[in-house]
């Protein structure tokens, strides 16, 4: 199997980009959760193309999904939970064109090495960023449980085009609610340079990249293992799995690895409840997890989103018919950000790692007699 | 489980710093594989403590594994493959005391918390680096059985303590072998002066981080897949596992973010064998993969470790019996820079992924009749 | 996950009686195998419900799928192969009268036990046998892939109410084909003797068991592996998994237990093609299998199937509102057996479990260079 | 992975029969629960050749677990814990004649094909009964752990020889505890006539096979799912990997598929305890579990046992090197019946399977908040 994950809320998407639908499995929610349709809606909206801003496709699609198993009378059965996502407003291009030129930074290549020749060459078929609209959704019923419980799994643009956002200031809050802002920074003026590196790059027929930062705030502590379960392992394995994304960090990042362990270390502090376990700490350097286990604090990752392979201006390919370089415009319609509409997609992404990983972790203790 | 990795080739680690052993189980090798044990004995010495060195423990410990399975008359069985490493040296200290002040920055409190109280205490038990010389040994194995197939993985440090190894210029060739160096960096004078960053912080009862990339050059283009078995989620999922690790980038990784398309894309170039499926990139800023698959050109990886948290120099913690802060210096041997022991490490670890990856991919076709 | 099954070609179950739909995703099969949409509609319909015999239920289902994934041009994409079957016609009956009395020998207890009461009852949820189209759908792609290499896997009614059908003489060959008989037993006389007994159990308002039998023919030898992946375990894990089976037996199964070794032993024969590891054997009482591994016989199964629990004649069972004894006839569509509508079934998941241990087996050998 | 099994409660099993140990790891059983090394001692004691009757072969062996691992001050720590059994006596016989003529019944042809030749032949290597040491160990701890909750997996010898043990009168309790009886049958005359039903063989230089039942009584209600998590499911693949074993059954099994539905139904009873969702069950045909979950009453499983391939009178065989036939005296000290040692491994088996079962059935629910 190669486009499953998790341990026991195992998540199986399906579908290509120009086929009959894209959709999952969940195998299987707990049983009795409830399921709002109206949050699950609003949720994958962020997501669809279409939203507004100069970062979106033109193409247009509800993303409305259709759960066809797991869920009676407004509640999770705890069988299996299905849906699928049917692809409208598919216009096939002459993809004969494109596959005897492939595209820079594109699968074209590797998918045909991949798959013997036999892959759906139609939009990148089931390489193409439609699939995650299924993943947005098995995410979005993911943040709606976790939130049942007091866990927020919130994301913002940390940085596009070489803009920052400004890094917040409070380490062990929760970011606030940006999901009614099309480009959710924490800075109105950050988020409008944004927006206009990203209208500078569209005016060359050019693309550019950005960073997103997830941070999950209410998780207990204890979540975890010291080796292939770390919170680092489980949000890793997701994350890295989403489409453009080179690079993860947890915490300070890559910045830890030009610190002192003594200006790196987050001091332990007294316990707020008198339960000394549940000590705090002074800052939150390490991300919410020392040991691969969570403290207790805000779990934190930043995720570094490659620029657009797909743009208009001219770039020089190979001529898979003659081996000779030949010149190449990619067509169709393609963001010249996936930035933005990433932030949904994260927070989908990252809550449903973190609420495998709960469930998995409950396991661990023999139940009461 | 919590302690295993891997498809084809699963690999099941065991062991706590100061019990009788740690150790691992291959379920299982191809069968017939030749095991060198001598080239296995210099691979895990690259790791050893009491090496040389200022980063260096005083712990002295052989890592001579003894194989107890899966292998007869010096080749694999293709049944599971064991083996264990003894604890020797293993001196335990008044832990009682550790107990009751948590070391900033270890897994002291969440470890109590994940297993209840009652994980083995005694120099980090689970959680301890020691428990990586099993994994080293298993990736010694799969660094043998790639080498045979024309694959060299290998690891340098890129940077120490704010000192960087100058960025190698040819990015489609294999690493040299750096395996006789001390301190594997490609630049002589950029490890004297890690060396001499590694003594002040020890001077200083500090420690520093820093910057380990692996290249692994000569796999085959079509590894891999478009989501959960991308080459960039197996090896994270691998290698985020390594302790102290922070983070993790693919090719050029967070600069990527920062780029225009046109810049980031790497240019197919034709096939230098005739075949046009065979392109070459004119450059590899993507690391070896596209849409999650390998394209032939070596796969790079970029990890941060965090500067080790047990220093000498005194930090604050709480007194867990009154939920007051307390001074703590961390008694114990203890590296002021794990990133040189790292090295061989990160191969060990990232061949072993890889090797998993082929194995599983080989079985994407069905035999022939 | 609960409702998956296998290992390089994983596949999910999903839906509900009285669901949207039932559905499945094949995770992932080889690329390039051709789906010959009759041969799957012809298998399908050799498990629909009223297709004629006294057996059937008056439900009528046409069990089309569609394909919603992983196919393009008549071809497997090697990508996740989704389809779903609509439920037409659900007459949900008045399922609060059955929540109050449990009808005994159904999961209405033990199903509310373990979802807490979410469960969906109209008509079983997902314990129904309804959900067994969707597994029939993905054998019925694992039958034609595995004729196309010359494997046979066929299943015939080896009793019915306690009438036989004569054991086979020849127990080295592939069964006939025998799906167009409405019962496939090998003897005609059998079969009109089984639905005697059919006929006589329903006009008493009661049901009767049976037995199926499955051969698989052309496998290759070497298949499986000393334990947890014996053809056996695979097998059965698959086939212990479908409604009302009871016991499950390899070749000549519990008849093996009042032997000799002797008289059990299968006579290693030269082989027929010159090299002598293909020795054939001289009788097949191990049913295709020796140390969990195919000998190249044909595998061999039976299945035991219990009586269909739910009646029309008067029962006794427990009303959970009073926790007295009440009497209960069980209302709706029942087959009076449930066994020859298993058998195509049977081919199905046997199929299934073959095909994925075929292809995980081929991963147990590295690639050539 | 292929030697492995398990969901929550990982084992993997790894050893060859003349190789330096056989053993296991768990990964990995709760924290904190107690290990009784004296109960364990005693359990492997039960299996371990040499224990007298003459079923047993010469080899004598200590089976004297050391345990590495995930044990702290007489308790589990939550990680992963591994023990080895050193093998002592094996004196290895010429092997080349036993490669040259493959034992009629044995895996010698097969794992030759499966191994490409590579595998360990000696003593049979990793086919070898000696690695189910390993996996008595292994159910010995789940037999503890079991018991500390209520909970009794005990089997007895139901049929050896054609001679049958009185089909116990009351289903719906335990077993009598057997442990110190050398051949557990519940009537001890059975076990008479079922000794010299051994010795007779024996004395014609043959062997004989046998049934071993189980019955788990204690376990909660609720625990399986409809389809691949099925008590059955997860029961017969761990108890279809034990060596010999040719078919399995579950509660009145195969007779079930001689009744009508009126005989077999299990009626509901009035709950005990009030609660009506805890409704007994007048009668236990079904073997403790309805749609695959489990019921409250005892989980009963039944297993047939073929005769000791292995046996001194001659037998035809093929000669590799000639490809023609040949005779053959399997030497070696092999037993007469598995049956009597079988008994204490299949408790092991099936309490492992158990446990495992019921840790992953935890996970379902969410935890509290």
């Amino acid at each position: 199997m190669t486009s499953s994950y998790g341990t026991m809320l195992r998540l199986s998407l399906f579908g290509e980009s120009h086929g009959p639908a894209v959709g999952c499995v969940l195998d299987a929610p707990p049983p009795g959760l409830p399921v709002d349709l109206g949050a699950l809606a609003r949720h994958m909206a962020r997501r669809a193309p279409g939203r507004g801003g100069p970062w979106s496709t033109a193409r247009t699609e509800t993303d409305a999904p259709e759960i066809l198993s797991g869920v009676f009378e407004g509640r999770t059965t705890g069988t299996p939970l299905a849906a699928l996502i049917r692809n409208a407003d598919t216009r096939s291009q002459d993809y004969a064109a494109l596959a005897r030129t492939p595209r820079p930074g594109h699968a074209d290549l590797t998918g045909r090495l991949r798959y013997a020749g036999a892959n759906d060459p139609r939009g990148g078929g089931h390489f193409s960023a439609r699939v995650t609209a299924a993943l947005c959704f098995a995410g979005a019923l993911a943040l709606q449980w976790l939130a049942a419980r007091g866990v927020s799994v919130r994301a913002r643009v940390a940085e596009i085009g070489g803009v920052a956002d400004p890094t917040p200031t409070d380490p062990l809050s929760p970011f606030p609610d940006l999901s009614d802002k099309p480009l959710p920074a924490l800075s109105d003026a950050a988020a409008a340079a944004m927006v206009a590196a990203i209208e500078a790059a569209r005016a060359d027929g050019d693309s550019v990249g950005g960073i997103v930062e997830v941070r999950a705030a209410g998780l207990p502590a204890g979540l975890g293992a010291p080796f292939f379960d770390r919170v680092e392992t489980r949000l890793g394995a997701m994350l890295l799995s989403l489409p453009a994304v080179r690079g993860i960090e947890f915490g300070d990042g890559f910045a830890c690895a030009r610190r002192r362990g003594s200006e790196n270390n987050d001091r332990p502090t007294p316990s707020p409840d008198g339960d000394p376990l549940h000590a705090g700490r002074a800052t939150n350097r390490a991300g919410g997890a020392e040991g691969g286990i969570t403290t207790g604090l805000p779990v934190v990752a930043r995720l570094a989103f490659k620029p657009t392979p797909s743009i208009p201006r001219e770039q020089t390919t190979v001529d898979l018919a003659t081996n000779e370089p030949a010149p190449i415009r990619v067509p169709g319609r393609h963001d010249p950000c996936v930035v933005p509409r990433a932030v949904p997609l994260v927070e989908s992404a990252a809550a449903f790692a973190l609420l495998d990983l709960w469930l998995s972790s409950s396991a661990h203790r023999f139940p009461a007699p």
